[in-house]
């Protein structure tokens, strides 16, 4: 069984360790990339092919990893190339999943997303997938993977994850405005303890890291967004989600983290600044 | 002990019977007031004055519970009667709480907010207060209810309230935004369920409540983000909490809902018949 990652970050390379671990070969192609996809590839001594072609053409499952606004390139690059299946596993909305599972002229192709922290859940993080070959994917479950389908089209899976990305990235920019405040005041111990009364006992672990995920991951967090709202337009007026990302702008304009804070003190601190 | 009150909805009359099942006497005045104030009163069986000016020089402890937008007026309206402790328990932000108290003569106020639900919890329901005469207030305590004393400042409470309510009101904002337009997709059964996967056991029933009561109570909810907006606007852009309330200002032009719906497919099929 061999595994191909398209895009070497956070995702590819936790899932791949977990997949070397259950004795899968893994591959990857870091031509062209920055300094952290090399970190990561050297770091997890994953295999590697020295052009995309050759990575799409001997992988039995091609998995692409990538930033969102780049999932429909990769597609185009490698999709005559690919023989196995192709399984996209970006952020990115039910109809840029299928324009860009259009590409793969095998036809064998997967609409994946992850749900949850990689960071957290490595190679178990549950994973749910879609489409015609969704359950040839979920054999990976065999090799540690925690695969669930749910549904024979492309566009399901990345439907439920957009949706539930929606709420979440609210929710983490929905804190930050309201602790950002309190923080101000003197008061954020309170809120976030006569929050967490109605929200129950992990609130305040949950909220004080989703607060530092949002500063750290603004960047990402805007490009997801994107293509939340362009989902959700189809159907409605989403004012939350365009507040939701309009947050990311402003969040992302005002700061620019290296690393993963320890508290949102020093994240308050940077804005309060300004 | 004799407790009065300002207005008498839903949390004035539960707080009523829990203090009068605990041997307080309790009264208020519906004078000028609706058909569902007058209900309440009479299923209460609280007791009345004919005046306002009456109920405010009787009570020991006087509690203005109205709408945001009446907070001011009222406390205008009995500033100089009121010989007992006032305390306001609106939704206000701390700015309108200190404006509110300043029109009490006898300068023995209380800043008090609901933390939760007084449908689910009665009596018990948590309460913040804060000011000069808390203590005073939290010995209501003995008589059924659950007071926590956060300061001796007014606008210390209603600060923690309103921050709490800013995300509250956001989370169900952004629920019914995302589970809308899953309903459309016929998979909002499998999206809440994902999201509770990180989001805790008791998310679903808890994100079913939040869509049913924001269609709702719509209106009143519109009111308190003005007071959120007015709060937030002092440190930051709240582009969130702004959100929140144009959200809910849609949801009031498209729906009016004269009983509380069982399930949010009732909703779903009025918003999208517009």
């Amino acid at each position: 069984m061999q595994v191909g990652f398209i895009g070497f970050g956070e995702v590819a390379s936790t899932l791949s360790q977990g997949l070397m671990e259950n004795g899968v070969d893994v591959y990857t192609c870091i031509v062209g990339r920055g300094k952290r996809t090399n970190e990561l590839a050297k770091k997890t001594k994953v295999k590697l092919y020295n052009s995309y072609k050759e990575l799409a053409e001997c992988s039995d499952i091609l998995i692409s990893s990538v930033i969102p606004s780049n999932a429909v390139n990769v597609a185009e690059m490698v999709g005559k190339y690919s023989n196995g299946i192709y399984v996209d596993m970006n952020n990115i909305s039910p109809n840029t999943v299928r324009k860009t599972l259009a590409m793969i002229e095998n036809g064998k192709t997967v609409d994946a997303a992850i749900i949850g922290s990689v960071l957290k859940n490595g190679i178990n993080v549950k994973v749910i997938a879609s489409g015609a070959f969704a359950d040839t994917f979920a054999k990976l479950g065999n090799y540690g993977m925690n695969i669930t389908v749910v549904g024979p089209e492309n566009g399901q899976a990345s439907g439920i994850k957009l949706l539930r990305s929606n709420y979440t990235k609210g929710v983490s920019a929905l804190l930050f405005e309201s602790i950002y405040h309190a923080y101000k005041l003197g008061i954020d111990k309170e809120v976030l303890n006569y929050i967490s009364e109605t929200e129950g006992q992990n609130f305040i672990d949950s909220a004080v890291s989703r607060i530092i995920s949002t500063a750290f991951n603004a960047e990402r967090r805007s490009e997801e967004m994107v293509e939340v709202i362009e989902m959700l337009s189809l159907k409605q007026n989403p004012v939350m989600s365009k507040a939701t990302l309009k947050f990311f702008n402003n969040l992302n304009k005002n700061i620019k983290l290296n690393k993963r804070p320890v508290n949102y003190g020093e994240i308050f601190k940077i804005i309060s600044e300004d």
